[in-house]
């Protein structure tokens, strides 16, 4: 197509322009609709031109990787290790960025949970600025890995209960005799914690998962670097 | 079918039975191929046999929520509600096996995590024994629905990291400018941590799984128990 146009082929295409664009398809039209075809379609190339640039699907993971985990944004640690402080209150804003943008792509989570990183630079980069910033707040070094891989757990998580239906946990819903259950669903409905994300704007957001998100997440750092931290 | 080899259909469909044929297909095949068609040929009915006992697809999740919960071992929890003591061990436990049986149904996070739990009687009895160990350990019944859902979005994060490939984080394919990263990741494969899973003989379960794990639930517990918690 856009050899008919007169448009030079190549310039249309660059490993990040092809990652920028598989991300789009897949949050578009899902995971499954990301074929080299669709790409090709997509960037007005032909596919022979993709492979110009990529050896096909599975380096295709590494860039759409990139393209997400790019949203992601590091700028607050990257201000910590500017002025060494404030690692902790970073960190936190690192996590809901994180879970921000896969609360966005919840279909994507399963493939990014299970795609290793050698292959993309850019996420690579996310994973040193978030390293240092533990390495510098104080945890030993042999507990970083361990700690960010915990963090992600929750965060993808997370993302998915953003997701969730407000009426998740029902009070109406719940028989009598889970008495327990019942307390705990009308206490979290008639707590302050339902109006936060729909402050956000988020309108089909769930209401519910703002403050379990921000209690897991302090509970997370804490462990990790101290309850009275001032890192 | 059924009725060809002369055998009673009503006797082999009950709700129950249905639920867990569903959870056997989407286990087996994967989500998108449980349809009511499939789940009568699986339990050798014709389709009509199954509208006596269920409306339909959505009436079908409610079913198969319970037959993958029921799964999860709360018996912990309920020697400890008998008992009157060793909450936190068993909220530990209760959380292992959650971990556990969604490492082998990962497909169904998505659905489980965004199901009401209202027509899944079975799963409100579980979540009716973990409020009420919440409750008996100390945590404020305004604090324990939020607690819940903050454990379970790390449960189901930490569930997709055991099918995560055991290379996620190779410190060979980290660029050596990323020198915290690679630390980090060296200090990861040198630890204690890469032989539990298999020690426990999942043999293709990611071994570096179970130490973010155990540490990122110290802290969630940590955080909802207090540290020196003896409940």
């Amino acid at each position: 197509m856009a050899n008919e146009r007169g448009r030079p082929t190549e310039s249309l295409v660059s490993r990040e322009k092809i990652g920028d664009a598989a991300l789009d398809i897949a949050s578009e039209k899902g995971y499954t609709a990301l074929t080299m075809a669709a790409l090709a379609r997509r960037l007005g190339v032909a596919p022979s031109a993709l492979y110009n640039h990529i050896s096909g699907k599975d380096e295709l993971f590494y860039l759409l990787q990139d393209a997400v985990m790019q949203l992601v944004d590091v700028s607050p640690l990257e201000r910590a290790l500017e002025s060494g402080v404030g690692y902790r209150r970073a960190l936190e804003l690192w996590a809901t960025s994180y879970r921000d943008v896969f609360a966005s792509h919840t279909p994507l989570i399963p493939l990014i949970a299970a795609q290793p990183i050698g292959d993309s630079p850019r996420t690579q980069e996310m994973y040193e600025v978030v390293a240092r910033a533990m390495e510098a707040a104080g945890c030993p070094p042999e507990h970083v890995m361990g700690r960010i891989i915990a963090m992600e757990s929750f965060i993808y998580g997370s993302a998915w209960d953003v997701n969730a239906p407000a009426d998740l946990f029902d009070p109406a819903a719940i028989a009598d005799e889970h008495s327990a259950l019942g307390r705990a669903a009308e206490a979290m409905r008639a707590g302050a914690g339902g109006t936060t994300a729909a402050k956000k704007g988020q309108r089909d957001a769930n209401p519910y998962a703002d403050q379990p998100f921000r209690d897991g997440l302090e509970s997370l750092l804490d462990g990790m670097l101290g309850p009275s931290s001032s890192a």
